[in-house]
């Protein structure tokens, strides 16, 4: 199902708004209250192009909240799980932020561009207002702002070689969340090792939005031998690749630990932050929900366009957040938030549009990189 | 121009989106995380049954941040610039919320449902994030969270006959933002005399999202004699009326002073809010810039799709953040944020899509309620 979106000052446009528009772009949605390409009439193909070759995708929606002035160090640490002293400058980290009760605020990437100058580069929520928030709480002497930065991601395992013809050889070696300050002609831009797919790839994030134009014709050119087509952050790969969508699979109030990322919350540290009381806790006592897959049997479903109920026998045990068709493994796929006193092996029945479906529990992620 | 807006569970549905796909609606925006009903293909009936007669919105992206717990009222005061103590339980106050450098982060309404329980009833951004970031930064002992709660609003001048045939005649002496918590048929809903166009009305905020359907058909049904049809907050009509549109308006970073609304911040009172050390020098060096309306000459313009650059002479003085054909007044209508170094009665020069057109400013709100 979708619906016309009109176009207005509200949804600011990206950087590379007219070049999408010019590539074809059908559709937008909205996120940080811009528009966000999501596709370009060929899902099929956008979605093996990804697995496949390369795609580059308009995610300037990833917008940076900016923390400068003498206090940044210490509002970073306040507000991520991470310890910020450590990160060695030049380094991402995935950063998700919970507020005092452990919930989850967003999953931003966190860049430390020098001791004193950090980027969250933001999912879907407007973590400005959570940070000038609690600076002002706390009375601390900082800047908080969204400068003017937009990434470009190129993804698939052809990336690579892209990047390698756009900066040189040097980027293929770019540890994962590394970063660097440089320019492509003179144009300034970061270029990270990330991207919101398993497929690898980049992020080259263009700080003078007036040349959004001439950084999307670079890529697209160097890209050409590779056969780079535009495309969008991919429903089916995320899902296939068990991706976290802030939002979709987040609400209501999700903790930190029924999402599954405890992985990147440091709890051993010295450092305070946000919410470390209240997971610790969480910790302890075990989460009550799990984020988990689920396979759904029979004929292919149409992707999910709201949150399906999941049931054992006659209890409502959880919610799949999202479900697709996985071209991959050819059958119906999910992800699910399920209630942790359920069995994994329990006999769960999803609620679809097409009728309640049996289906089973699997860890995540589906799929590995590549065609495998 | 439009796109197709895919529909998925991030961008939440109201409790009335069904009734809304069943009246035909055509367009959606999202607000808030949530898809917002714009259009039901008619858009000139929809603007003069607002004029005339009377129109029923889906504005439940118009989230509620509820404020409660020992410090509730501590902590509305810090947000809020009016004098929380003096407003009476049962009594709203447009609350334009600013930061501690006076820029505006929302312009919500302030309900005040009891001493300790507290409404901000949202334009789009998430101050969820900063009530919780200032309170956590303060220490405060309070609970933020977004209350079951969606507003339906009904708007036009037919809207104070319908209100009565739903909840007594009582209900047409209801002061301006006054609200009164009650019950229809077996439905808890706050009714409000509110809501975002100079038509007059009623929001009925629903506190059951189960009973969505329900309410959507009594008012549908209560409103049929009165020739009540669907619709949505109107860009046209707003731009008349000179309302405020938070983010068209505003961004990036006008302060409450810049946009006019110095009629609803108290800085005389003894209560200390956030900004109002930076407003008040603000007022006393004079805001930078000012929000006006311009007339824009020639033939009839397209409703703008984004902000137009304004200026005089080689200069550029400013921006029109909205620009529409007033039916009403049969010309090209804008409001602008113009450089307040700039004369009134300067020569000013629009650049729109059908070329550069010349402007005078003149004041807000171009009409009045009506035909009038």
């Amino acid at each position: 199902m979708s619906y016309e979106l009109p176009i207005g000052a509200r949804l600011r446009k990206s950087p590379f708004f007219p070049q999408t528009v010019a590539e074809g772009v059908k559709g937008f949605t909205s996120y940080n209250h811009m528009l966000m390409p999501v596709h370009y009439g060929d899902p099929e193909g956008e979605y093996w192009r990804l697995i496949d070759g390369v795609s580059m995708w308009d995610v300037s929606v990833e917008r940076q909240v900016q923390i400068t002035g003498p206090d940044a160090a210490r509002l970073t640490q306040i507000l991520v799980p991470r310890d910020v002293e450590k990160i060695r400058i030049g380094q991402g980290r995935y950063a998700p932020l919970s507020d005092n009760q452990g919930r989850l605020l967003n999953d931003p990437v966190l860049l430390k561009l020098d001791r004193d100058r950090y980027w969250l580069s933001l999912a879907d929520s407007d973590i400005w207002l959570w940070a000038r928030g609690v600076a002002y709480g706390f009375g601390l002497d900082v800047v908080i702002d969204e400068p003017d930065v937009s990434p470009l991601a190129i993804q698939g395992p052809k990336s690579f070689d892209v990047a390698a013809a756009i900066f040189g050889d040097w980027v293929r070696t770019v540890p994962f969340f590394a970063f660097h300050e440089t320019a492509i002609d003179d144009i300034p831009v970061v270029v990270a090792r990330s991207g919101w797919s398993h497929q690898g790839g980049f992020e080259i994030y263009l700080k003078d939005g007036s040349r959004g134009g001439d950084l999307w014709n670079i890529v697209k050119e160097a890209g050409q031998p590779f056969g780079i087509g535009p495309g969008a952050p991919n429903t089916v790969e995320r899902t296939e690749s068990g991706l976290l969508s802030f939002g979709t699979d987040t609400y209501p109030d999700a903790n930190v630990f029924e999402v599954g990322l405890e992985q990147f919350v440091n709890l051993e540290m010295d450092a305070d932050f946000v919410g470390k009381t209240a997971l610790t806790r969480i910790r302890a006592e075990g989460p009550r929900r799990r984020r988990t897959g689920l396979f759904i049997d029979g004929p292919r479903l149409p992707t999910a366009e709201d949150h399906w109920p999941v049931f054992v026998g006659n209890r409502r045990v959880g919610i799949c957040t999202i479900a697709v068709w996985s071209p991959r493994l050819k059958r119906n796929i999910a992800i699910a938030l399920i209630d942790n006193t359920t069995a994994p092996d329990a006999a769960f029945r999803v609620t679809t549009p097409a009728g309640v479906r049996e289906a089973a529990e699997t860890s995540l992620p589906f799929c590995k990189p590549g065609r495998s």
